[in-house]
């Protein structure tokens, strides 16, 4: 970029968890300036009398989301933090070819339209331009994301599961996995619900949408095309009494002739470029040991007394499981540094 | 027990959180009085000054553990709450067979003295009593725990993940099963430990002693005995910022010829009788439901694109899964109403 | 009421967090029965549907609150778990006077119309029925409370801190105290509200209302009382990452002639023979001390360098500061037990 | 310091919770690199292995604390976070006036040594370096500390608490204040303790140290100062079941002739230029909005009824309560600019 303008962007729903998360990262992005923020709920109110944590730092005032053919007229970089549906909806009403789109939610990640409307009970409402989207793993889809002008952005579950497991998948070693994930309660969104009530989440534990949870045909999705042929996964997402953070702990068999030692330089080798992904020498990931930045960490187990895998990956669900992959996709997709903004040091505590 | 005198009980150990739960429940069962209550650390002040809570309530002084013999006398009901080898070593030191003993460690959970050594690594202190000691899963052996003097509490995962699975195992219907578990941290005990330090369970998440945590050959005995057949299982727990609750999401494969329903079938006419454990029709165990209780709830699902069976189970690690357990078995072995003592009603929140 | 027929028990809003707690306890009451449940949310449905935790327990369907007249006929002991103004409402519907009502809401603890109007911003909907209202606290009105038919239970703030200070008040020692209070979540109820939402109050401390909390005229009002003049308060809550238990720090001059021991004796002796308030010589009152139970804790320190004291008190503000003090005034207006079904021993963890 | 090469900072005791602090905000630090960190307990190992979210990021080794004059001879920046005594003792091992040193702990904070020895009961390891000490408050000793050789960085309660008082102290008008202050758990170490384990901490609210916490001087000594009169408080802390922050409530009397109005203007004149300090027209501060950054935030209320003054305030207590002042007073003593690796914005969650 050197010293040439700083790109604008915009956010659809900044209001939101995920909103508010871009914008703060956002503000600390060398190449990008803020230029629009929007909100159904909030709009004509400063950015900073919503949070008090940005004053003095984001007071721009918030739009709202009609005319939106307008607002964007000058943006370079769009995200769009909406609920599913919405998204392509108001994609609809942008020419979205002119500007980078990055979506975070769910309408563009399924190839399948059909997928689409089994998992989410809804016509898909803008067909078109699914085969123009590119699935915003880095990890996977980076050549194409350079070249991409409407991003989808994975889901959080998503996003740790397929970098556990994308390893074992892209050489043709990986069997039908258990995928058992854990999420702090920021993945469920800052809409006013009695289940996401402090009293009703803290101290308890929960599985939920079990067998049923919408991240399972993105992730088998990926995991397939890895592998060159059908995946089926296994699962189901808990609910812990937590802010941020996604555990994912998957099992799966011993790749025949393989053994601990040759699995784990199998990852270290697969992710050995990646600025974001650490295989670590530990028992299990922590994610507090992520907490903050835009890392995923890896750790591998063997159990030998059952042949059996464990692969732990962690991730902070806001950051590389939302907003820093936004980031981190727009980086790419406008030819800046890919880690550009991206807060290099997880927050211990 | 009528209007006869009430029966003494005893803890070993009486400061660790199983200890002051015991305490708790004691307190409040018809039958029994408190009469000695012993610890290492705090040995001759009274429970009451250690624990301000029990002002008015319990106000014995703590007796050391040493020259136990005499302590014990006139103890009718004896509870070890120590670590693993120091159970055994001080069973010796008593004549155990002039009362009931129940020991909440870990010493003679396992039948067999090669299971200890390998995965307590430790020679077993006092191998000639494991013969005589009986496994205190109430669901499973009831009818010996009527008849025992020594009584091997159960661990609070193994309770969880036994409970979780044994209908299966019964029928003959379970292969190798996955347990994934999440506990919170009063598991850990009380002991000051760098692990267990607010700040670094707090808004974190891990698995820890994967393949490797020692409930594992607990799990697989009674499993296995069960099923009149090995009975391998991967077991995997998670530590999670709350204090009290066990989690167990357990896989396995819908057995042939069976589907949802007719496992629900199963469980529930299998656990129908039980006064503490609730096959539940919802989408999950949740611990919530039966903090404070000593119930353990169990809910069940099927994946059907995959063919698994999800099971969870969820108890109050400090009750079902230590204390109340414990009372239960005493109830058993001592002729009560199995129920007395143990309140009925879970603390929704 | 020996081995007559139980109570009827109604209650009335049963299904918010004051509501369950009101079922849990009543349902380890030996001389009541739960009779009639009311919810608008989910009338129609079997109450342990609606909270699984209860399963077994309490299937007992919940009513509507429409013709309420007939449905309360032939209950006993009514309690009234409403919004402020509700309350009063519901009152007009029914014969009160036929039966015990006991209102866990705001609309009859303040003597004063004119008060409830100013601080409450409503005109009081059924002010004949003030003067007949007897403030539920028993270690201030017990007798008076005895002899009651419609009782306002105190709110929680105001328990802790009319307890924490009523023995100086009643003295005629207090001078105009500063009350700050720290409150768990579950204090401000079950409604669905952005406020409460987990991640808007996991790792937070805000204070809130502060100078204009309702709880302050209602404090004021007793404390006034017992001193013979008018005593006039600062007060400020503060909302707490945690779910049960408040905690009130009290500051007020040393009086002349007094020190922190001759202070200590006059508590002491004030609460000498209240079966539910402790005054441990500790340096801070603990919620943990207290939770789960009906009892709230008092301790007193003095800063001699500036000739303060300073008083903590801890109580659990669903049980002395809603249910259990609920039922400790049902106990005495019945002529029963005071400390019936009220579980002695709180829950250290 | 434009192109030249970057200071050299090393951190005595790197691997308590202030220390991991500094080091995160010292990697983010355009001017500075990390040269040398310490440990008792972890010297020989790399600081990642200690802590793996470093991994990648800061590899360098940790050594012991013998022999610390020639570990330090090329160190331009000396951070000693170290426990009260250890640090005055270390000073005396090296020529702290060939660089800057910046002490975390409390052993020059007072200073009158009398004070010291009777708050820390201690005689002070080496008073003579007292008077040269610069107490690191920039908003008051901001043009002190450019010129410091040692920096005593003030204490997380002093620093919240002062900030709320200054103004009204500096202009004369402050009154005997009661300081009632609240804590997030990481404030108490990462020393293993039996008071900071997870369950003695969640779900419990305690004051602790009541009048007779170690800040009350310091705080007292800069409220006095800048009144150019003794002002004496009452200070109580607060242990609060959370990570990080602190929230200040300080009550005084609304100065004679002043509302809220005139107060708040005092306030804002008084903080204008201050890049870390925000009074904000809130009800509250509230810890969420300054979490993770060098920010205190301050709120004013009136008590009109009472004619009392309630000043909030809230930083995060490992930031501008620690590691962040400590980098905001070595940009000002390095001559750097004095926001330079600090992040601005706040995480809201």
């Amino acid at each position: 970029m050197a010293e040439t303008r700083k790109l604008k962007a915009g956010i659809i729903g900044a209001t939101g968890y995920t909103g508010i998360e871009l914008v703060r990262l956002l503000v600390g992005h060398p190449d990008v300036e803020i230029a629009l923020l929007t909100s159904r709920s909030y709009a004509g109110q400063p950015f900073s009398k919503v949070f008090p944590s940005f004053s003095g730092i984001v007071d721009l005032e918030l739009s709202g989301n009609d005319h939106i053919h307008s607002r964007v007229e000058d943006i370079d970089v769009l995200f769009l933090a909406l609920p599913h549906g919405l998204s392509a909806k108001m994609l609809q009403e942008i020419s979205y070819r002119s500007r980078v789109v990055i979506d975070l939610g769910a309408d563009f990640r399924l190839k399948n339209k059909l997928d689409y409307e089994v998992w989410y009970d809804l016509q898909h409402p803008f067909p078109k331009a699914l085969k123009e989207a590119v699935y915003g793993l880095p990890e996977r889809h980076r050549e194409q994301i350079k070249k991409a002008k409407l991003i989808a952005n994975p889901g959080c579950y998503a996003t740790a599961s397929e970098l556990a497991l994308l390893p074992l998948a892209s050489a043709g070693l990986l069997q039908g996995p258990i995928v058992d994930a854990k999420s702090g309660v920021s993945g469920a969104g800052r809409s006013v619900n009695l289940d996401t009530l402090y009293n009703e989440v803290n101290e308890n534990l929960k599985a939920y949408k079990v067998a049923g949870h919408r991240h399972t045909p993105e992730i088998e999705q990926e995991l397939s095309e890895a592998a060159g042929q059908p995946i089926k996964i296994t699962f189901t997402p808990h609910l812990i009494p937590m802010q941020r953070g996604i555990l994912v702990t998957a099992y799966c068999p011993v790749p025949d002739g393989h053994n601990l030692d040759s699995v784990m330089a199998l990852y270290k080798d697969f992710y050995e470029k990646e600025p974001f992904v650490r295989v670590l020498d530990i028992e299990s990931a922590q994610t507090r040991f992520v907490r903050g930045s835009n890392y995923c960490d890896i750790a591998l187990k063997e159990d030998t007394r059952t042949g059996r895998l464990i692969v732990t990956s962690a991730l902070d669900n806001l950051i590389k499981g939302a907003a820093g992959q936004a980031i981190q996709n727009m980086n790419l997709a406008c030819n800046l540094d890919e880690r550009a903004g991206l807060a290099p040091v997880p927050q211990f505590l």
